[in-house]
């Protein structure tokens, strides 16, 4: 059989299941980065993990140093989804024998300087030829304390959804983009964010994985959704599609209601991110609506990307 | 530049030397695995990484149950080096288009087994499309007790060389080899061991690997290396290219002279796996010699293995 046949998702979640899962694992599979027991008594250390390939996550020719960075990025923006701080990276680097030394050291200087700019230690790592293509799987252990950890499955119906930054912009900035550390960390030291996630697959479809976690439904606004002034004058279709677009790398998540006032007086300002309302979590499980600009509601848009 | 004229040891060290170090960071790259501060009070957490790729080092037909369970097995052998235990694994997974489902079930259930097998849990991952054959990324983080944790530059002239099992097996066993996890705690908690590595660049290489971590010198005895029955017949070149070979994966250490009675006593009683004494490390930095089994002395045999 082939992947294709049975969808990555699925692919994925039987995968997982032949996984053992020992009593420390508060979280194995199944959130943007694992929750684990056994270091400091008040923490959960966390281990996110995550592969970059050539020609699959970008191009060669746009740049070492923010292909490099964006190998580290991606899984500094899962540690921040889970509301917590990162300590170390490992790096392995798959290098086409082709590949210059120059290229290699460009790429190492993307790492470097996001692991400095996020007060990370790269630890350690393994370089091996690649048969075809570059290939980086980076390792990030991170910690967060133990009641500020944000998991996917704690969003409550009445709770608020809410997207930091704008979205539509990933095109442009998938490879370039700020992992939300600073934000995820105000947010967890300073309200009480029952779930959230990093936007990677794309807002409908990372907004239905924490609906699926948490047995919970959303409702959102489609004139609500933060849009990129690049997306001005493009049709309702296009703007919608690209609102649904995988790597923005913003935070989604949901806070009780009472808290939403005092999110949106302060948070912008403290962190210098914007921060919107977009919609609500509702008791039915079954439910995800669009409310459109017409006030018709319809349901998410499909994403439609699949790696295989 | 090409990474060939370079070399990858010098590749490694270059990149790694464009990365930053912390002050939680005890040993970073460098050694079998990164040894850090910031867990329980008296151990240290230990990442160990390392990725397996397709033509380079496994072919597919080699069966996906066995090559799962090698990704794992080498970073099992790399927390064993440190005298460690494991505690949690994440694995990437870059998948070829074309790979069967059943294909997949079977690599991850060799992950699975010598996971259970070891007492660790499988806690995260990513797969990914490959854009040319199987790659296999495993991080596998553990735990050593400060006092029992066991690096590479402790070795100090007149410290016997020791090896675990029998040397000049690797090609048939090195998908199918044992992690020295058991051996290297039975000889953390009962010995004092100055250095360890575990044999994956051969034994000539990695023992210049612990020589220049530790500033000393070694010389050992060929007749003394304990060779696999299968070289049994063999001539004596083929011989020394099968006992300096990479992939073993085999504990070599380096212990005070004064416990190797103990040592012979109780070792293979105890962890049921043969130990050697092959040589001494002597104060001279410089010096390598393989006294042969005529008596003469000469310089240890390149490795020649290389990625690039």
């Amino acid at each position: 059989m082939k992947i294709e046949s049975i969808g990555e998702f699925s692919l994925i979640e039987e995968l997982s299941s032949l996984l053992p899962d020992g009593e420390d694992v508060i979280k194995g599979i199944g959130d943007d980065a694992a929750v684990l027991k056994g270091c400091r008594r008040d923490s959960y250390l966390l281990i996110a993990t995550d592969s970059i390939a050539e020609d699959i996550h970008f191009r060669r020719s746009s740049g070492a140093y923010w292909i490099g960075r964006k190998s580290l990025a991606v899984n500094l923006s899962d540690i921040a989804a889970m509301g917590g701080s990162p300590l170390w990276a490992v790096v392995n680097f798959g290098i086409p024998s082709e590949l210059s030394v120059q290229y290699c050291r460009q790429l190492y200087r993307g790492i470097a300087e996001l692991a400095e700019e996020f007060e990370l230690s790269v630890v350690g790592g393994d370089t091996f030829r690649s048969p075809d293509g570059i290939i980086i799987s980076v390792t990030v252990v991170g910690e967060v304390e133990k009641k500020r950890c944000v998991f996917r499955d704690g969003a409550r119906p009445g709770d608020v959804i809410c997207v930091t930054g704008k979205l539509g912009e990933s095109s442009g900035k998938h490879l370039k983009f700020i992992p939300r550390i600073k934000e995820a960390r105000y947010l967890a030291e300073s309200f009480s964010p029952s779930a959230m996630i990093d936007i990677s697959d794309g807002l409908f479809a990372d907004l239905d994985h924490i609906c699926r976690a948490s047995g919970v439904g959303a409702v959102i606004g489609e004139a609500a959704i933060p849009a990129s002034p690049r997306l001005r004058g493009k049709s309702e279709k296009v703007k919608l599609r690209a609102l649904g677009s995988g790597e923005e790398f913003e935070l989604l998540f949901s806070l009780p209601e009472s808290e939403i006032d005092d999110l949106l007086s302060y948070f912008v300002d403290d962190t210098g991110t914007a921060v919107t309302p977009i919609g609500k979590i509702i008791d039915d499980q079954g439910r995800r609506e669009l409310i459109g600009r017409d006030g018709k509601v319809k349901p998410f848009p499909e994403s439609g990307y699949t790696h295989f």
